[in-house]
């Protein structure tokens, strides 16, 4: 990784969108609250962490807004896309994640905020029926849609810069076939409506050829394919991805290292989740629900490592649900079951039960991501952004080697790369 | 921290356990199988782990045996103290951790090792009554003869090192006082059998007298005490504690650091304990549970700073609660509640039930604790052996510093450590 | 019991409630709302249930309020005593149990109820401090001030009837004594200002000189006292308690029964209550924590008939804590852990983790009492009504009898008893 | 229902099992540890349970045994057919659901218990393969083969009365066709060995042929077919059925009846189960999930009438989940979330997560059910017995009626039955 002096971070920063539903408002009230003051934008790091300047030196930390040049909060301009037309207020209430009295101190500011229509190939997005989506006779001139969105938003919002973080559903699960092997094959198959693009790539390769840098929330096939990879390192953006990391699995990559750092074993590991809203509803059609699944189960193969350590690792039944269940609404709930063993093989149980809010973990992950991004992009760091991995369920690593999954693991990563940053600024 | 070349593991190791009841012959049983192949010593990082040469480095690893000179576990020979007269295959037998299957395949080596008799000032133990049990006009006396019993230990068994690991109850809760501040204030104590001189400080003295290095297993004032601390530097004497971090302690120090990574905030964490061995019967009295409670109440304000972090951590309801519940047995039950905070300040919960063993868990953590104490003596590191932090609920620390509690700094924290003294090595 | 003609309900109903915190409030907006059709009053038998007029007959079922002459919502004023001057409106806002969406529909109506000035001896109530407190020379003087408060009340709020229900903290742990023997003993006791008379005896009282059925919703000591219980037959007064059945208990007295139908075998049951309103405060002090505790433990006895089952119940280890934790506030939650065993005596776990809402379930049972009361006092059925054990956690029963907890057979008890009034109706 | 005279329980009992894995050899170890006084038939009402010779009247209770003309332990004979040739003890050994302690005391005996060879066509029965098979021409060659295997058995154990309790897998899902319909187009079916006639419609055709009450334990479309009705109607057999209610779905029989009697509201109810033993295995495969999965979710519309109680019952979401996780074993565990409403429509969660023993909650239920046909079966009761709900995940009840699911509802319906049986005895 190269670095120039990191460009200063003036003037405004577009936040686009693809997908404006529960995450994408709470992202948008919530920093709409913050920059007034009227709620604190827990759980992003850029807004409330510390970089430690030196590894290990707790003393030595100083506020990742002092150390870094992160645009700030005022210098957000929002927009996006979706598939029904509905405001960001309209669209809030729905989402019944957000208190009305939150909703109530920014009502015009988000009633202001429309989606622009969406890339909608029903075939990848199962249980879904828009009507704000666009029409094109080809996927490429689907691509052309997309970036005169982008230019148009810039224009009218008088932004300098922008990044895009996909918040939309996942998409039906694919392998990476012919067609995604090169930014060749892939300009074609764009010609040709080649039947393996799916509506995130087309938003992916817009982006990219905008010079927009792209993160990808979901565990949909996006820029994890050859030919966007290829092509953020031709045109020089960034790219991070996939499947923000929030609930469940969130919890696991921090457990499990606490166990394999007590030489604990692990028998099984079961995990069902429970979900009600539009991304249950998604998920609730096997072919997206593989998508996520493959997402999931990777996480702990890796941190325990059953080559290194078949005695306590070797044989693991893994197994993870989703169901979609609506009386919970955006309040999703994870129960994990673990059978681990100790000392001769004796076994124990550990059961965790978390109650949490889908888009309430996934928002500071958004805009951490969007103003990481922003920073990358400002200090020449093109291609995949594999230090983001700290954000992720299922973290991009260069071609034949791991990701890394244990969180902490992670952390140091950020961190180290941050420091590295902090330290090339102008 | 100034090391000697380290001495080689040469001879037998004596393993001096005051407290020879359900954790301690579960150390033994254990050993004695593992060491016939007969059951893994999950659990234990000497055994099973890996030590990486160079920071962060995994593919720099080398098994932990290999690295450095520890003792092996055929060179072990076990002894203790007890207030009971049972052999530790009555006593295992009654403990109920371990199987009759594998209790069999050891019997008669376990019916072997006999404890002897034990200091007991009841008025430190509540709840128990033993009858094996020594007398003797003073304090000092007892010192004296806990020490007679060391040497013939040794002079029997053959040993050329020992060290000892508390095993035992909790103590009733004290503040330490006058008689704790200097080896002279405590020598004249113990002449005096001043009533603030407790049976673990005792063995302590002895131990340390003889030149055997020393862990406190248990929360109680022990070696955390002035006078302990300069007849450990004046003798060149290793010690460590306190308090084994097995159950519901360990997961808090595994999560709470996580939470932190994130930038969630925490309302409140409620912790019941329900726990059925000798140990539940000891702490349903409230003097003790006044020891264990100090001990597992610093763990969050230390790794969740609220001076730090205010808006996060600034006002958390930290509960804890222990009862003695019979039908358990061994088989001790954390359940947990966190409330959480994210995004706007939403709240989350979480929810952990660990089933765990004590015995299961703890036995590991005497073994680790044996061999590293013993190669600490072995490298000329006298005193507060900080270091191991990783294995107690209540780290010992320098005066006027904290002591860390996070799990996976404590982890590193060890590592550092280890490879300073694999370097030195003979 | 003698059954007179049901004289109808007609004319206005006052439902008196000491204490008007968090649970009164609830039950004065719902029922506000709900005869506006703006809530269902869910929980409610009197509004919700069925009377089967023929036993074990669901075809036979009638609404309760066609099967019996209940008072209905509208013919409800409400009103009461604290020891805090503020409005209904301002205390339910505090509490926090009901949202601002449905507050706001009848703030007006809410903010017309204020409290009436409280009896307080002090030394009954750990840990509040109230302001709107009434002064007297003695407990006698206490008993007119309180029936004049009922006799304004009623003549200003134009009521024809009055029951009053209970809605308090929890007062301090006493054993009933000599002043609480008979009539004469506690009006002595009433003038000499005797120590062991409590507040709640004091409202209790009043209200039965009044001719005012009264409901007692904790577990103090105040109508099961036998100078209460002559005064109520000598007054021909209806009386019940004690200690409202919701959460935990409410769970314990269903699945109690469930086990023992299926001849399952219960070696221990765990029970532990997080709660943060004011409740969990009060129950923080010790000596009030014992009332509850005393009220809790005594269901599984009387379900699990330990005479009866030795091999099944004879040794049943039963715990019950409830920790005062703020971040919950109203939103109590109880942990239960039961182990049970099957065939052969092999053992197995039931977990339950009941994440309720005190004030929400309390509200029901509040108004069911109230109608069930008045009912009563109306067919002439005076003195203690232990058909309203379904009600309560500590239900009453006759000298020398043991209640029932079992909460179908308390269903049924109730159901037998007001076909029986059914019947007599005019 | 028409009662004979009851003839009396004597000679010897044959316990004839279709299926002997886990359940089977649990109930015959427990029978025979029980008759030698060796182990308590926990569970079992017909050992432990008492009638109450007057409804609702405690202090009228008849111990079972002294009740009812019941078989004794020591007149049963133990017989069955198994996919796998092994014997009692070695199957046992293998399910590890019952410790060496225990099965050493009665190895000789078990090992004596030999399954004979089985039905098996294995459409009906995924992810197992059989060794110890029949083969036959036809399926009614298959029916000859086992009424003789079934004349056998009884001759070579001088039985004078045989049941049949099926305590084998879970076939796949199959609606009933034409060929169940009548006695003819099902014997019609037999000789054309028609697709739709499963291997556990066989055994049951045999066993009434021959005159042996038969139990259905497991969802498969079995004595539920008119066909087989219609047969035990004509020849005078009582048959009852199905699925054994034990873990999760007996947990929700008992709650879902209180949350019921307290008018609480129910917006959805999750249930997850995971399970290692063979069932799980079977299980795993979505046709026979398919059939388990009918019968669980009947449970609760039956017991929560949403048409009589919409705004309560009218909208529950209702999942049920089975996974196979092989780290149990035998040891079946549930987590289900209860979304209940209260005053006002608030929201509140329970969550039940049960530790059971799928074989030792089964065993009493088998042992119960054969002892009650048989008994039935001398009390001249044939065909369906529906008073034996209180047993069944899916209880038979007559055409166009629905089955009644309430735990408390069925355990009165059983005593009802038996009372009417024992005072026609002999």
């Amino acid at each position: 990784m190269t670095l120039s002096r990191v460009a200063p971070a003036t003037g405004r920063l577009g936040l686009l969108m693809p997908g404006m539903g529960a995450v994408a408002t709470t992202v948008i009230a919530g920093i709409m609250l913050a920059r007034r003051g009227l709620a604190a934008p827990i759980g992003s790091l850029t807004q409330l962490g510390s970089l430690p300047m030196r590894r290990g030196d707790a003393s030595s930390e100083v506020p990742m807004r002092e150390a870094l040049p992160l645009a700030g909060l005022d210098q957000i301009a929002f927009g996006g896309w979706d598939l029904f037309p509905d405001d960001a207020l309209a669209t809030a209430t729905n989402a019944e994640v957000l208190s009305d009295k939150h909703l109530n101190l920014v009502a015009d500011e988000l009633r202001a905020v429309r989606p622009m229509s969406a890339v909608f190939y029903p075939e990848f997005v199962r249980r879904l029926h828009g009507t704000n989506v666009k029409t094109a006779p080809s996927k490429a001139d689907m691509v052309t849609q997309v970036r005169e969105d982008i230019r148009r938003f810039m224009r009218d919002e008088k932004c300098d810069r922008a990044v895009a973080v996909w918040c939309g559903s996942t998409e039906v699960y694919r392998e990476p076939g012919p067609v995604h092997a090169t930014i060749e094959s892939f300009e074609a198959g764009l010609r040709a409506s080649d039947p393996g693009i799916s509506n995130s790539q087309i938003y992916a390769w817009a982006c990219l050829q905008e010079g927009v840098p792209f993160a990808n929330g979901s565990p949909s096939l996006t820029v994890d394919i050859p030919a966007v990879l290829e092509l953020a390192k031709v045109r020089g953006v960034a790219i991070g991805g996939k499947d923000f990391k929030t609930g469940q699995t969130l919890m696991k990559t921090l457990i499990a290292p606490g166990l394999k750092t007590r030489m604990l074993g692990v028998r099984g590991w079961y995990s069902t989740n429970i979900l009600g809203n539009r991304d249950g509803e998604v998920l609730d059609d096997p072919e997206s629900f593989k998508s996520k699944e493959v997402s999931k189960l990777g996480v702990l193969e890796s941190i325990l490592r059953k080559d290194k350590m078949p005695e306590l690792y070797g044989n693991i039944s893994h197994k993870v649900r989703i169901d979609y269940y609506p009386p919970r609404g955006d309040q999703k709930e994870g129960w994990d079951n673990i059978d681990l063993f100790g000392w001769m093989g004796y076994p124990m149980q550990i059961k965790v039960n978390f109650l949490c809010r889908d888009s309430i973990l996934a928002a500071p992950v958004v805009l951490d991501l969007a103003l990481f991004l922003d920073l990358a992009q400002r200090a020449g760091m093109s291609g995949m952004q594999d230090w983001l991995g700290f954000y992720f369920k299922a973290p991009m690593s260069p071609a034949g080697t791991s990701p890394e999954h244990d969180l902490f693991a992670q952390h140091e990563r950020l961190h180290d790369t941050l420091r590295r940053v902090a330290r090339e600024q102008v």
